[in-house]
């Protein structure tokens, strides 16, 4: 009933899922000291990033006792072996890399024609069906989860016009997943990206970061430790003063555009880096996307390109030769491969927690925090993990 | 009609008054740019750390219009220039180095009896009588504002009983404080304070910091980067994972007493070393505390020490050499100079704007967060003086 | 006449080269400057990592009026579109990737029976068959060139046996190359691979670097500013001293084994880690080796492994699982690039004013340090490339 | 028979001697660990910067038998309670804080007319006065030691204009020297004089950075630590390439004064900042010399100035105002204590050792290094007082 690439993969989509199963020691803990079958009888709809790291939620709800569909949350980062695994331990799962944007969300509403109890989303894809789309706008769910800032922002907008139809806790909100995911993981996967893209010196690079929330903060300290001359661009002046106080350079963009040789955009707005900008970069200038959509960069506005390395682009603009890493999308999971596994280990466990909470406990139909006890459990459990202990 | 140590040390208070004002563009420019005398025919009651930079807090206060009265919000850390300066511009000063608790008390008293009509804390000494003392009890007061977080919490207490009698504005809660002095201002204050009353390399050094808030992440950051081996020791789990994933060492006091060798208490806790710490600490160990109280280190429980340089006490205990910095009192006040004054431009732009704003804004009798344009102005203000123009 | 794996590949190879000369700012401009062909009439003979920068070395020398042979400096690291493209271009070229010790030892051969005036090396196995092997020992040849500290070690073991039979210039210990390659180069290279082949988060891991050398110093800056918590073991006290300086815990190995779950050798040495020292290791370890030959880790002591991720495989040792990186083969060349570009454009400018300089100068039959001039100008020259000017 | 400022400070010169001495296991342990007493019927002349760790040098030449003259390495620089302590102890004192020019002469002059057999030099006062003063050329001396870079070059000036009289120990170039002193003592000391000096906040402020030798790094390192954004100015391309690729914006001063608002100079040459650069700084631009000479800036070129902290004078040029630290004396030694204990430790070691070399051993009459079983007796000891074992 899956749709994806190639089934003949799922032997290495096992060899990731194990990998990343033996680095996601709270989420392991979670899975082998629930005795019971707490989501018994419940399908739950997944809208994902297609990972090793997902596979490990994905496959941990099912031994939880839910039926699982999933669609993948990002049109070209499906790991079509983790897709083929997946479906090879009986998940429908719909969706590869490289997809259009039409097929993109043909797998999502495949996901919701499955009549999924809960919806556990990354970007709300599956939520906003729920209540904007007339196919889907009456089915019965249970509750919601959301993964990124994003998501959030959409179920925000939904809530603005009219009331969400059931709880959803926004499991980006979590201490142990905004505080860590987005630093820790987006740091270290940003810098495993350009590296892959570009295979150049990031050391002595003049790098202008484009946003200094905690995305790009992690992405900031991660280019410095790396040698980098850091200048941050932003439109809110606390941060801008914050990112000044850590010795960084601060200049809007216009002027940032004359100076950079790599770019990277972590605001979660749209036309941060426009054609006009380009056009006054120094020639060889890279320019990459750390947000979830790939607006930042006015990618459009550049005419075809020529791939000179995998996941590089050259564009001409003014002249000039401008290097795109992954079409402008987000560049830690195309041009590498997302977060580690130790930091969805912390998403993911909350994730998980919160699908077996929303089961268990009525909640008013709002988007909801992450109970804290919930929260503290990941903490306790991942430093339990490190065999680390701490003063009471 | 001031109570101080010594009128003629007013030059030098003038100096170093100038010298901080110098480097406070923001407050300047409000003072300067303020036309009317908005504060006329108020009295503004002070209780915070008499240094060079709330000379200009305080003058500035005085050059809007107000009368000022002043004590010392802590016993030691009172810059006696700086007082007799204040009393000779006419600000009735209660405060000096070296006081007794009594003495301390006393001054606040003072300042009372003045009949202030805003009470502008840094701990909530007045704001704690003017409450729960019979003697201030009735007094009509405005307002007040408060810097600490100690003193947010005494307030808090205070509301958790009854009622408070008027508005009170935490200024520590505001952005362009909170995030700037704890981090900043600590983390190089106590760098100055441990230097300056030791004298010895912080390179290969192993430094335990007690705690992962703001101060604690501080000071960790700067003790790393001179060179020091850090181990960090927390309660709170997701604050301790942090820790673990910025690269340091966790461990429960009760193992890093036996490996570190400079220890520096930054919870907000009283007792975190105790006088059996003390006694499985290596000899020579150095301990430090940046905490607002001095009750973080159980210094009553040792012997009396003697003096090894300015600011450094040796004490025996379990036939160890044990060596406190300035009692135990907050290191970065009493070792070295404090904030510098390009921090406490920022909480104190925040503290006369909120204290302008209290005097024109009817507000509830609640503890209010600083109006969001009120820290969004202190923020472009900032950024204005360093010469930083950012995007919109 | 050359033997590569597959000549369809030269576009991709061209490609490679392209991305690689653009990047390499000095060497380029060393070649288009060159007017006349210093070097015509002369056969070049190359033993290096055939890596697209060399390819800029190759056809650089090629430019210049050489004819050029060229085999592999590493079984390993052959870039085999890049074999293709130097095929393409005329270059006799001897080498593919996945090469047996004996094929590799029969393509260094074959450059040698092309009769090259000039041995240019990677690890001295030129050089070395110019000395001791009865089949080549009478070979006239005017000068050599060698790249590696373990190339110049194996030429000065030959002069201690007897005379050097030409002069060779060790580029080696150019300021230009060895303070910048082993140190820049190396440090993130070695990054790059640990990610590419684990794909696990770096911060937060302990992480063992054997050997404190300018490789070492480089891997623990890196991987500490990646936020590892980073142990030194080494053999020099004073290197040991200076790691204890700069803030690292250093032990013994044989401590070390049992808190680290990353190591990383640059020692030079062999049998830095052995099969009791893993016996020892967390399950789960990680053991990579960034030094030029793969004898630091007895990998021979494991059984046979299996890949768990593409340049990693497991291995079970006294009941625990150990993961190899490459084989033990150097990490950054084999899991990821090698130096990238701009570091290696310093160390082959040196190479290519070098071996210009022994077809104009008499030198004495030893070997010699790179010409200050030389090595100077290829700082100016870099520091022109990155439009930087400095006081004369 | 000594001359020193107030006889009556012996106490606390006691006090400071015993806290370093406590911070110095390496001498510690040479001096206990002597059971003879080797340096019998000798008298040494010391010329070094009279503090407390010099004195536990100083003591220790006398509990192995010395008899000892000393006179101050700097006119400011005398700690005049120590000097009245090595008094109080039967050591010829000549220095006090504070001295003219023509004071410090005649005090290196009053050492020298005490006929020492050994000249232990901070900069060849003494071995210059052997070899160019009539008054001592005759003198019979047994060897000498040096222990900075100024002083070596001195010597080798005279060297290469005759012979040199007796053998000369270069202590500034043991590995356990120069790798600590100037980069981990010099970095966090001159930190320590800038924050005494200013108190003001070093992150956010752009740093100048002047001469990137050992010193520079250091000092660059740790203002990028405490969060300044640094620019480094060079003479020499190589060392310009490397600050480049640590990260550091490089530029000619004459670029650099229009950004600087702290000015560090550590090349060891005259007028690196000159009344021209001045001219062009932001007003309130800060200046410090890290050098041994106070030529570095050019303080003559400047009216007089007043005093608006202790240590930082205040100038007026071209209509602004410009702070001078510490008259632009070395700025780690007069507005902070110098090197800390723990890295004298390590340089007087060589120093103690290295008299007793000279004692024992036959030399030619030359500069020498020293010898190697020293640095590394010193390396070695070192790691054990910090209880650190290594891998053979």
């Amino acid at each position: 009933m899956s749709k994806i690439k190639d089934t003949k993969l799922a032997f290495y989509g096992m060899q990731r899922y194990r990998w990343a199963l033996d680095h996601m020691p709270v989420l392991s803990s979670i899975i082998q000291s629930t005795r019971s079958k707490p989501l018994s009888g419940l399908r739950i709809g997944f809208c994902l990033q297609l990972t090793a790291e997902t596979a490990a939620l994905i496959l941990g709800a099912k031994m939880l006792g839910a039926k699982v569909s999933a669609s993948s949350g990002n049109p070209l980062t499906t790991d079509d072996a983790v897709a083929a695994y997946l479906d090879s331990m009986g998940i429908n799962v719909y969706g590869w890399s490289g997809q259009t944007v039409a097929e993109f969300a043909k797998c999502a509403d495949a996901v919701m024609y499955d009549l999924p109890d809960i919806l556990s989303d990354d970007g709300a894809e599956l939520s906003v069906r729920a209540h904007t789309d007339d196919r889907f706008s009456r089915m019965n769910i249970l509750g919601g989860t959301e993964e990124t800032t994003t998501g959030v922002h959409r179920i925000l907008a939904l809530q603005s016009i009219s009331k969400i139809r059931y709880p959803i806790i926004a499991v980006n909100d979590a201490d142990t997943k905004r505080m860590f995911d987005n630093r820790y993981g987006t740091g270290q996967s940003v810098i495993d990206g350009l590296l892959r893209a570009t295979g150049l010196l990031l050391a002595s690079k003049i790098a202008v970061v484009s946003g200094y929330g905690w995305v790009g903060r992690g992405v900031a300290e991660r280019l410095c430790a790396m040698g980098s001359h850091v200048i941050v661009t932003e439109v809110d002046p606390t941060r801008a003063l914050q990112a000044h106080m850590d010795g960084y350079e601060v200049m809007p963009m216009a002027k940032a555009v004359q100076k950079g040789q790599i770019f990277v955009t972590c605001t979660g707005n749209s036309k941060v880096i426009t054609a006009e900008h380009m056009c006054k970069m120094h020639t060889g200038a890279i320019l990459a996307n750390a947000g979830h959509f790939d607006v930042e960069i006015d990618v459009a506005s550049l005419g075809r390109g020529h791939l000179v390395r995998p996941g590089l682009q050259e564009h001409k603009i003014c002249g000039k030769k401008i290097y795109i890493v992954s079409h402008g999308r987000v560049v830690n999971l195309v041009a590498a491969e997302g977060h580690p596994p130790e930091i969805m280990d912390l998403s993911f466990s909350n994730h998980l927690l919160c699908i077996m909470y929303l089961c268990n406990t009525k909640m008013p139909n709002l988007i909801h925090k992450v109970p804290n006890n919930i929260d503290e459990y990941v903490a306790c459990s991942a430093l339990h993990a490190a065999r680390i202990q701490i003063d009471k």
